[in-house]
């Protein structure tokens, strides 16, 4: 019979075709935030659509929406079984510094055992599992839930196409469950699943001065310099103790109980390694929190991007007439992101010194969300990802942000599960983003476990 | 007799003439800090040893030197009379934001009386000057003094080839008087001439953490992110009255005498107008200073560039693993520039925290100078502008840095005579750079009678 065949016979005897489908759509450089690769955006979405029909959808299009299109696809087995909601993104992040790639971005290549591409895991790879597991599931016969398929290009610039079609789409998408791999693993030792996520604000400061550049020897010790003055008003932003002076900003944060602080204080932590991993002589963060609290149920301040005045070869001596950043701003559940971008703008406008003018922008909000553990879809994931690893996954909370998951939770009346296989060593959003190819075949062992346990 | 035609008759006579030339100049873009410019350098050199053959000069000729060529020329009348060295340079700054242009910066456009192009005051439009003022004395038979031309490639990345081409051409260069047009005048309507000039301390430095860019998610709020540490850095600097905080900076600063201070402070200066010319609501600087003496006797310290992380379109969530700033210190006399350096150096690693490392470079530097207004060249200088003007030049002190200079002056045992007809107006080093047609005619005149009057 053709349903005795395990996911991990399955995935042996598709391994070369899987790895073609999947480096197809690493192949298109669908970067969301570059308006130059606007076409790139619907071949991606084209390409999901035959994948998920080849796999064995009902039905599955492109759909227009105020920005990147939406991918829906859907499997109807069932009026009365439950339907699983399958959230991924093909939209994938700039890869500039363009010369650290080893290989190029769009070139996906393997080296020890892993893919590396811009998109590997974040999140092509990651959704690409679902879309194998699925078919797995149909080709055997197997399937006993009803499943549906959204896949946005937007999720790396704030989710806002899909969160307006979400409006006039809320039928089509309802579901009982939101099963999401966009997320990491603490480490493939120690599986962990997320229970939690942060919530983000991230704004654009524009800091202007003199209207024009000035020549800094003829002016400079006696006006404003926008780059000093920015510089200034950042490191304002945080105190001695880590804490964010923005007002009201901590007012909406909820502190966890000793009990929770604990249960998140189970997770594997060693101070040396995480040192290590990425190569710092210390590290830092709020006071009277641990480096997991700090990453996990606390917000912070980031500037992610920041330019001024001359930044090419020599020396330009010059004070600028402007300078800019990007500030991102990490909340935790129960934060609004909304409400931060006001105090962020009222704040930011405050400190400014009268000799500058100051411009703030918001580019994308979303809110943190937190899920309930003993839900049946929690207890059927971590029973699938237990077997698969051989050890029982660690509910842990993340620090990254899928903005519009806690959209989607309010709006489709179902909680977001969050199975990501993804490991730290991935780097994705930097130059050599890879996935390993054991976590790429166990996830979608994992995500099979899931659709039998459920 | 052709002598009794006066340089404002020749200027009538020969304007058309004088703007080709000019123009012929302005169109070689002549970038020295820009390694793609390194034939314009040559190109340029080579017309300036046409125009000052074509003057009158005996011999003129591009000399290498280990970087972008010098050009020298000269006339010689009598060894008895004495030498006056005319000093100019031929490279410009960068272009950028090349948008802000309204005419291309290499293709000089005549609007509104004045030249727009790069260059087309600092230094090709007052070099200028010298070529034709000689010109004129030349073919109507004035010229008493032995007049010798030096002009550079690299004014504007630190002169680090004549420095050393100087050291083996001081006979070649051997003079009575170094004469300049790099600088500007007050107004117009209120000409002065620099006796002083700040030197310069011009560093970058380099901030990393992380190895690689991180994901501002899995890490925000838990390690030493590069920008904000260079922002904290940055401002740390300077403190809340103005001061450098640099351990040791004030060391060599000469404090004047309120007698000084009160020569200077006859300059007139109306801080509503100055902040209407840059177009700010409120000025700054060091506490106890007026806005003059904060730019003509006093140190200070200008970012004149930053970036770090992701400064394109859109938002990229991430904590950059490197951040990097040019710093610009301008130094008033006394102050070494090397020792200045090393101070900044051995400062910003101290203040780095540990979860950071530090790169700091020093990337060009020149000592300040005065030149004493007692002397038979300055009283020349004044009867000349005075006449051309109308009114007595006011004695100035600019803030700017022509770090050659001061070597120069230590060199040549000559002071170097600072002529300038440059105008705030003109907007050198910014986009749109130009130069009044009426101060390129009245500054050839004044030159042509300080001939008279040395």
């Amino acid at each position: 019979m053709v349903n005795k065949i395990s996911m991990k016979q399955y995935i042996e005897k598709n391994r070369e075709r899987f790895l073609e489908e999947l480096f197809s759509v690493l192949r298109i450089p669908s970067i969301s935030s570059e308006s130059a690769h606007k076409k790139d955006m619907v071949r991606c979405a084209e390409r999901l659509v035959e994948l998920l029909k080849e796999a064995g959808a009902d039905r599955a299009a492109v759909y227009p929406t105020t920005g990147h299109p939406v991918v829906f696809g859907e499997k109807k087995i069932d009026p009365k079984a439950p339907t699983i909601l399958v959230y991924g993104h093909y939209d994938v992040m700039p890869v500039d510094p363009l010369n650290l790639w080893v290989s190029p971005p769009f070139e996906p290549e393997i080296r020890d055992g892993a893919i590396y591409a811009r998109g590997a895991n974040d999140d092509k790879g990651q959704t690409f599992m679902h879309i194998k597991a699925f078919e797995y599931m149909v080709r055997t016969g197997q399937l006993r839930h009803n499943v549906k398929f959204i896949f946005e290009g937007e999720e790396e610039m704030g989710s806002a196409a899909l969160s307006q079609w979400l409006k006039t789409h809320k039928k089509l998408l309802a579901c009982d469950v939101m099963l999401v791999s966009d997320t990491t693993m603490i480490s493939s030792k120690v599986p962990s699943i997320n229970c939690g996520m942060r919530g983000i604000c991230y704004m654009e400061v524009t800091v202007k001065g003199p209207k024009k550049d000035l020549h800094s020897g003829h002016y400079g010790g006696s006006v404003f310099n926008p780059i000093n003055t920015l510089c200034q008003m950042i490191a304002s932003l945080i105190d001695a103790d880590g804490h964010i002076t923005i007002k009201g900003f901590y007012d909406d944060v909820v502190e966890l109980s000793r009990k929770d602080r604990k249960m998140l204080g189970r997770a594997p932590y060693d101070k040396r390694e995480f040192m290590e991993g990425i190569g710092v002589k210390e590290i830092t963060g709020e006071k009277g929190y641990t480096t997991l609290e700090r990453i996990g149920i606390r917000p912070c301040l980031d500037v992610c991007g920041i330019w001024g005045g001359y930044t090419g070869e020599g020396s330009k001596t010059v004070i600028p007439s402007e300078a800019h950043a990007k500030v991102s701003m990490r909340l935790v559940p129960n934060q609004d992101s909304k409400t931060v971008a006001k105090l962020f703008t009222k704040h930011f406008k405050a400190i400014a010194p009268k000799g500058v003018t100051v411009d703030v922008e918001e580019r994308h909000g979303g809110d943190g969300f937190l899920m309930p553990i003993s839900s049946k879809a929690y207890k059927a994931a971590s029973r699938a990802v237990g077997e698969v690893y051989g050890i029982e996954p660690v509910p842990s909370r993340g620090g990254g942000s899928i903005a519009i998951l806690a959209e989607m939770q309010r709006a489709l009346h179902a909680d977001p599960l969050l199975m990501g296989f993804g490991l730290e060593r991935d780097f994705i959003h930097s130059p050599n983003e890879s996935y390993l190819l054991s976590q790429l075949f166990k996830g979608m062992e994992s995500i099979a476990k899931f659709y039998q346990y459920f």
